[in-house]
């Protein structure tokens, strides 16, 4: 296979630095399992890739540059940046209850995280049953984090059906196989699907049995259901639910994903579970700073038009995309879109080609469950400029692979 | 039992003021269960405190320095500190082949961490058995984070022995009794006790059949046998013995407790279990950037330097110490000492008084179990000036204390 890959790839006329960069791409990949390299891995390992918009990644820009413009202000303008990274931050419990006010459920409710993947690893090993319904395509720590002795039951979402979840069925499906823990990730990763959140209530009715329902709402800041594109969540419902664990990154909508923050809403036992066993002091002194900001009404004013800035450009990025020939999005209301690649763009041309010689990276999802057997790639929306530049690099590379291929 | 305390605090006149801080902090030290509240959470719940000195803190400011100025240089007036915060670090993996030529063992030995507890609670979920042996006195989460159907079995370390550790008679401890993991803090804490590494390979030797030995090594940096001050790890033979796990924070000897970052030596088959089940990005990206600084020989270098003068000051702090009436302090081989008042100074006394009139912050030991019977304070060594800071309020402390009790 990757003889022929590299075959065709000489068709569009790789020089043979881009083809030495092509190979070393796609051993670090090997290396790298269900997730794409970080910038820094690659900087290591492909000195000479000079990658100039990441899509791969999940991140509101201009929430990190809000972000930047406080730690700035409060803490290099001060000289406080020495005290956050020399003491310890405060414990879990601290943290919460400064969060209480924003979130709208108690504290003992509230679990502070370092990241959202511990939510997830802490979520699947202490509180999940036996038998876990999964739903495909999905973030791959849903099955990949699951103990020998869980069951992990795949639920596929068709193309056929723009992989909109069809919330009866799934209901069915969840009853009938007699399955005890339920992840959803709502709008779902990498897709984009949205269920809204009077279904989701509904959902979480007919779950009402279950052990654990794990509600993964990190992409719900890009999602609305009204003109005003107000911000939906069920962070109240997951509260008043004692089988439910809302988890939330904070990495994509508020642009941070190295400082690594999260949180997730459950039961006060379980919180404390967590906080007694094992997780008390899990943040990092920047985290906990990130968390004061998030906790400020000032900060969540200056970032609403952060994050509508950012969703009507994504918005209007998404509709390019789907006026560029050979490429076929489908509905999104995350922060990036699922697109389908005509047979005659083979993926495993576009998205090295896209790379090397455009410095654009997209996420080719040939290693997702669910998407293995076709042509997707996830594109995320960036800078207003940086969309430009891919809609640009996609025309181009496209010409040049689908009138060769 | 409090009114007894406030009687006789007011016996060393407190002010209302005084009196008003010390209703507080007692409230805070409830809620925090066996681990002082941090500096951020005082200040939010004590405005009016003001701490001089934070001799809790077990940390080198001399590496701290050395961090800010790296960070200085190569983040801030680089402008490359927004990248280390908006992108995703770099995966588990990559990060520990950074540091296989420093810590000189294979790179799949090595096990990156977000602080030392977290590789604690892994270790002791993952990789313990039914049967654990904790010497007492502690850090308390090697107790606290065993699950409900682990065992601990406690060896207690007496102060008619000056808390030195009976290398023989705990191997006896262990075999009598059946025990399947061993924890072992070497230098201890909060005591400052040291078993030299010949000691310390006889024991890895008589507990070679045993599931798991944690060998806590996160005070190592303080520790020596040599009249250099050499650094002294037991890390390759960590990596060569299949059932034990080298567990390491970074946050002490260099200076970095807000930014949380440790490894773990173990087995290969261990580490990859870690990384592909749930920790593949626990870190973020300033501990990575870290991480960078300590793989690299010039930063090495430069730290020995940091770790000399410190352990020059905080040597000549305890051997001060000593010469303080009504203080005992054991002997230590770590960046603090365990000190014993006497009984005419009452520690649920002096412990306040130093902290409201003096700004001066020191660990009150009474709950931690091994110590509760005693009047024990833990006092770490800070900078120069903090030390003689610290010796001049014990003095005064002392006098005013001890005249009146």
């Amino acid at each position: 296979m990757q003889d022929t890959h590299t075959e065709v790839l000489a068709n569009v006329r790789l020089t043979e630095r881009e083809q030495a960069i092509l190979r070393e791409l796609r051993a670090i990949k090997d290396e790298s399992g269900s997730h794409s390299p970080s910038l820094y891995t690659l900087k290591d390992r492909v000195p000479d890739l000079a990658i100039k918009v990441d899509a791969c990644f999940l991140s509101n820009p201009y929430a990190t540059d809000l972000f930047i413009e406080r730690l700035t202000d409060d803490l290099l303008a001060t000289g406080e940046l020495r005290k956050v990274l020399e003491f310890y931050p405060s414990q879990n419990r601290h943290v919460a209850a400064l969060l209480q006010p924003v979130l709208g459920v108690d504290a003992d409710h509230i679990f502070v995280c370092n990241g959202a993947v511990e939510a997830i690893q802490a979520a699947l090993h202490r509180f999940a049953g036996m038998k876990v319904a999964v739903i495909l395509p999905t973030f791959s720590p849903y099955y990949e984090y699951l103990l020998p002795n869980q069951e992990v039951l795949f639920y596929r979402l068709s193309r056929e059906h723009d992989f909109e979840l069809d919330v009866d069925e799934f209901i069915e499906f969840v009853l009938r196989n007699g399955i005890d823990t339920v992840c959803l990730i709502n709008p779902n990763n990498p897709d984009g699907g949205y269920v809204p959140t009077a279904r989701m209530r509904e959902m979480l009715d007919a779950f009402a049995d279950l052990q654990l329902v794990i509600l993964d709402e990190s992409f719900v800041d890009f999602a609305y259901e009204d003109e005003q594109r107000t911000r939906q969540s069920l962070a109240v419902d997951a509260a008043q639910r004692s089988n439910v664990m809302l988890i939330k990154s904070m990495s994509k909508d508020f642009g941070i994903a190295g400082i690594r923050a999260g949180y997730a809403i459950t039961s006060p036992p379980r919180v404390e579970g967590l906080v007694k066993n094992g997780y008390l002091w899990n943040i990092s002194g920047l985290t906990e700073f990130f968390f004061r900001l998030f906790a400020e009404e000032e900060f969540q004013q200056d970032y609403v038009e952060a994050r509508l800035r950012y969703l009507d450009e994504a918005t209007r990025f998404f509709a390019a995309l789907a006026e560029i020939s050979h490429l076929h999005p489908y509905p999104t209301k995350a922060n990036f879109c699922l697109v389908e690649l005509a047979t005659a763009l083979p993926v495993e041309i576009l998205a090295p080609l896209l790379l090397i010689r455009y410095g654009v990276y997209i996420r080719d999802c040939r290693d997702k469950i669910g998407l293995e057997d076709g042509q997707y790639v996830r594109i995320a929306g960036r800078t207003e400029h940086e969309n430009e530049m891919m809609v640009t690099a996609l025309r181009e590379a496209i010409a040049e692979c689908a009138g060769r291929a």
